[in-house]
């Protein structure tokens, strides 16, 4: 499993009855085809917060020879994701913007970090910021979701 | 090959010392790891238009049971590209927004239709809508793409 | 009044107990401080679309000579939003993009066309263009709105 | 004058035949006829940042009672564009995207704060955020700008 044990180490005890960010974020990669299929490992998670990471792949890169702008922006997509779900209430994305600054290239092994704030009613904004191995950003990522009030882990 | 033959068509008959916009992307694509990986195919190119089709595969779905966003912006991304580089001058992704409608689902078979418009200078505006087989939007797609003044085929 | 007489012609004749479109703007128009200090006038509105017009004063011109974005995103966002509330549904923008492609300058005289498409739940989408006497297109804008329940004309 | 002496002590003293960030705020401001007509004032400067304030006058309100979302737009605009131009190195904003997180009212003291961090060639990306006297954030706002190498100061 690539959440790792004291991933949830950041959100603090969760109160009985209560599933810990980590708890929960077990959950849904147990189901997320998509993070296992492409190598996404969570490595942190807490309340409204997330670090995932992934390599890129030669299958990764496009006509161009950089890697696809689409793997950049659902690695940060996975990042909400997972920060956005911590507090165990599915939430879905309903729109997100990209901004590349950098290409990225095969071999490279990308972090994205999300931070999640409180925005009107159900919905929270969620900036990500995709970096390489040596620190470099690469895209910055602002994605809007929407909780749903049902829980992730009976989902 | 997934560049159909008359793919090209709505562009146009190309110059000599021209290449067609189904030329640019018969070359373009035969580099796209990214897009034959996925099972993209680009079913029509034209100056500044594209459309691209991918069906959604199990793992291509998310912890939430639903398509991964990642691969719709993907989609709408790669059907950007084909369009912004259909002119053979190397454009690169530098931003992109994305708006989920409804969900897609394992099995979906969708189609990205991209139409360009000139921005300043070297940028472009892209915007893209992604459909289910029976019409359905499921997210639209806006991106800006810059040219370097390269040609796609000699790159 | 600037919500002229038949402006709500294309959303079709309301039924008994509901107010037109027209109706509705004009409702809002009379309560709308900035619109009508800034000189913009509606001059259509249907269900879920809207024209209005704005000249650009001396006092719209920013430190670099040309008309400040602010009041190009203004103009947009004025068009959604009696587009958004055209069903007599209070509607708040809840985010909005706009990619500005032509400057504009003191003297112009600007359209902004907008038109709502639904979303998920009581949210939609609004695309506008706001274009310059001759037709030129100076910026793009979409916008996110999410309604509230509640009627215009009686808030 | 509403940039203060002291306005551009966070960029550093500026370099013979430079301008410091401040001494351009002051330039722009000279000319910003749309900032000097809404009350905008620039309380600081630095290389890459500005934060710049405005009071919410009874004609920002709109048709729903609230300040138009176009004045906040308006004013986090402003902020990069002091922030752009701080190098002075004339930037135009090419994009924007604001989400509004809370209503402010007629009476409200609003402050935006704007960092830039460096983009892909001549362009940039800013990021700012709008505050109420009580440090409510109202509004976040991310834009694009682009420069042209001509100075500020000699435009």
């Amino acid at each position: 499993m690539a959440v790792t044990p004291g991933a949830g180490a950041d959100g603090g005890p969760a109160g009985e009855g209560e599933r810990s960010p980590a708890a929960v974020a077990a959950a849904m990669y147990e189901r997320d085809h998509s993070s296992r299929h492409l190598g996404i490992e969570v490595v942190g998670v807490g309340e409204g917060s997330a670090c995932v990471t992934m390599s890129v792949r030669p299958e990764m890169v496009n006509g161009l020879g950089v890697c696809h702008g689409g793997y950049l922006f659902t690695l940060a997509d996975t990042a909400m994701a997972y920060a956005s779900n911590s507090r165990d209430d599915v939430a879905f994305a309903v729109a997100a913007q990209i901004d590349f600054l950098r290409p990225a290239r095969a071999g490279d092994v990308l972090t994205a970090e999300a931070v999640e704030r409180a925005g009107q009613g159900r919905t929270a904004l969620t900036d990500v910021e995709v970096r390489t191995g040596d620190g470099t950003v690469v895209a910055v990522f602002r994605g809007r979701t929407r909780t749903t009030g049902r829980p992730v882990v009976d989902m």
